[in-house]
């Protein structure tokens, strides 16, 4: 009998292991750690008790458990380890001190580099984030009631996997009406926000070591769900007309290019009507898929909203990918995926093998929302809100900021600000977190080498109330002097010393 | 002037689009049709309104929007189609009458094969099915108002990537001491139910063309996941202990395994302490990961649950895989994956990018739910009722289908039943579907040859009450009797053929 089994005794004071866990965990050591070789006796259960100083119940639970667990087994003397429990070398009771493991991860997840944000979302300026404090929680915790009492406990089971019929049904109204879609309830898939629905156009539609082209500067999100799918990624530079594509760069075509046509992100240029028309003509042609991430369209600050790209001819090759993370809220996690009408029925049975639906409360209280007309309202009070807080973000960057270049904003939740070179985005976005304001480094949503790299702040208005603006602007305006006087000096000392 | 444009009047009736979209969508058909090329002149507005009898704010306001939208451009003399806008070969403003699309579904969809079983979720006997109606769905709704008064408006921002830290903390303290698995909070990932998780392990650990192994009968849903990763997959038998490896089988030995050995899915073996040590040692010694999927362990039935694999030893090269969908409800959609503590930052970093956090609100109740001790106290009292419904269902089996052999039981939701050979199950299940009751056909969890598989029904416990089963089972036999006569009246015709 092994001297650890009995030697020392059980740990009785509160908050350890029962007696009964602490016998059995004992063992189990010795067992596995080959002290107690396969066949040999385990100890009477009298014995055991006068040793340890336990109830003979407690032994017999203890030998019936490894009994159960296949690590004894019982004959007619008594208790024995199972004779057939020949430990297979490479089994440790107990860890080693330093080892190699074998187990790597995929290729793939070196190539994932990280590119999100730092900084805290709760702090103003943050790019991307609706104002949180103006949702209609309580009218939205209200449908989600109204659509529980209604599907009853069936709400709770497993969901239909490409999302609840009433959610598809409304989700393709909105988009025929307000982004000028053309689908369908039957092409709507519901997914795991934008993200979801990338990593699905990535599983249903390229295959591995086939190219994928991306904006630069664009939305880093993209990346991972390409490098997933192990694909070769192109980063494509972005003007003033969105992406730019050159006729050389068709002679090498990718399976899918991913786009932000309405408001390009983070430039927030709009994608124009000669690119939209050539993309989709060469798309075809090549047998390419266009994303169509249309994450921030839903609040146009000038005029009519410009239409889908999805919809400008019939039979467009574009893979239409939208969220409800601006619309309505982050946390709720639900995005979509419009597939062409032409997607075969093989494409359709792979996604219901691949989905397993869920989220019906809340996928049913969003469908309730839609179809009650709380949706289409809370859209048009948050479009006035943004629209004034827009303004007042602008104010006070012409005030604070002059003469730096802004682009953005026909749609969306935030402006995009050039910095003069030498004034480097990631030192003022680092030095505007520690003042407690969370703008983004435009050269950090850039793929590129770091000299050709886009050189400004992203700065959000989405969760930030108008009477801030004056003061955070002309503290940010403090710090980017700050920068530049800090570059210009150091130009200055170079200059001396050469 | 394209006659089409100006030729039909406007539609006037209600329900149609307004007269502005109309003018708008005629012109945009004219323009991306070549009936009105590039640089043509727009008509004058006056004479627009003449012809087409609309007011003249609405004509202003349709080429105002041309011009936005980069249709047309404004000069001196007044409108005219965009200049730049040179049509692209491949445009057409009309879909095509039959179209090749040389858009292809990726490879993946192709090796995607439905799985899904047709039944209605809602019959009684449906396998995997917890009990809804005994779900405490109150105190769930008000956990998760009080999470959310507690949180403030950021519960409704993006959470953090792998879950909510208070989910993780309570998620790692169950799974120690209920399941033996060894994990701190840190190596937690919260996850898209366990389907989710399967999709990480594959991204994180394996390579396309890379082999898997599963098992045979087993889950169909971990056959998308893999496919999604371009792996080549091997099925594996079952028998009483579990999945089977010969020694051979490790010449060829895979990245990823997928076991169930608490309930193997469906036949309810549980896997044997020998196995569990020898796959452990062989896949530590081939660099192999295996994903222990501890779907439906919750509920041991027969004295104390059998620990994870995960805990087994120190250091497994396992990722251990679990779910919500039973012990709470399948439409919360929340499972999770532990990754061992050796896993380096990369893989960290990597998941970080994949995974976008959200649904918060659920998260947090969960939360709430598990360190109030609600959720303990629900699985004791549906533990005690799902005890009651199996033996309810073993006595129906007994006395209406004497003498079938009856699997599974030791823990979960569901009891499988041997058909005796030429009683085809499928035959069994859809008659049993006709007659109201949704039980699984054994052989269409397997992937093997016909000849070879698996006979028998899947038969759900958890969301039927005990007096059902009775009369369901009588009904049950009497289709399984019918279905044998069937068969000998069959195999008789063809003896008196030959």
């Amino acid at each position: 009998m092994p001297l650890s089994l009995l030697s020392s005794p059980l740990d009785l004071s509160a908050g350890s292991m029962s007696r009964q866990q602490q016998l059995l965990a004992r063992f189990k050591r010795a067992i596995l750690g080959g002290q107690l070789p396969p066949g040999s006796r385990l100890p009477s259960t009298r014995s055991l008790c006068e040793q340890l100083q336990v109830a003979r119940n407690t032994v017999l639970a203890v030998y019936e458990q490894l009994t159960a667990e296949g690590y004894a087994e019982a004959d007619r003397q008594g208790t024995r380890v199972a004779t057939l429990l020949a430990m297979p070398a490479g089994i440790r009771a107990e860890p080693s001190v330093a080892r190699q493991d074998r187990q790597r991860p995929s290729r793939r997840v070196s190539a994932i580099k990280s590119t999100r944000d730092a900084g805290d979302r709760a702090l103003p300026l943050t790019p991307g984030m609706p104002a949180l404090n103006r949702f209609a929680l309580n009218a939205w915790l209200r449908a989600q009631e109204r659509a529980l009492k209604r599907a009853g406990p069936m709400a709770l089971a497993y969901g239909e996997a490409l999302g609840e019929p009433a959610l598809r049904e409304a989700i393709a109204q909105y988009l025929r009406v307000a982004r000028g879609v053309r689908c369908e309830a039957g092409q709507v898939v519901v997914t795991e926000g934008a993200q979801g629905a990338l990593s699905l156009c990535v599983r249903l539609f390229a295959n591995p070591g086939e190219r994928a082209w991306v904006e630069d500067p664009g939305y880093g999100g993209v990346l991972a769900a390409f490098h997933s799918g192990d694909m070769k990624i192109r980063s494509m530079p972005v003007d003033d007309e969105g992406i730019l594509i050159a006729d050389r760069d068709w002679r090498w075509p990718p399976r899918l290019i991913h786009v932000t046509p309405s408001h390009q992100y983070p430039t927030g240029a709009v994608l124009s009507l000669a690119r939209r028309l050539a993309l989709i003509a060469r798309a075809r042609e090549h047998g390419c898929w266009i994303i169509e991430d249309d994450y921030d369209s839903d609040f146009c600050h000038h005029g009519h909203p410009i239409p889908a790209m999805q919809g400008l001819v019939p039979e467009a090759p574009v893979l239409y990918v939208g969220t409800f993370s601006k619309t309505l809220f982050p946390g709720l996690r639900i995005g979509f995926l419009i597939l062409p009408a032409s997607v075969g029925e093989d494409t359709w049975r792979a996604l219901a093998e691949m989905l397993r639906g869920g989220h019906r409360l809340e996928q049913l209280a969003l469908a309730e929302f839609m179809a009650g007309g709380q949706f289409a309202r809370h859209l048009g009070r948050m479009k006035r809100l943004y629209r004034e807080r827009q303004q007042a973000l602008r104010a006070a960057l012409q005030t604070h900021l002059p003469g730096l270049d802004i682009s953005g904003g026909a749609s969306g939740l935030h402006l995009t600000l050039r910095l003069p070179p030498g004034c480097a985005d990631t030192a003022v976005s680092a030095a505007a977190r520690a003042a407690g304001m969370n703008v983004g480094a435009l050269s950090s949503f850039s793929a590129g080498p770091p000299q050709a790299r886009h050189n400004g702040l992203v700065i959000g208005y989405g969760n930030t109330s108008e009477e801030q603006y004056d003061a955070l602007i002309r503290c940010l305006a403090g710090i980017v002097r700050r920068t530049l006087r800090h570059q210009i000096r150091a130009w200055q000392a170079d200059a001396g010393a050469a």
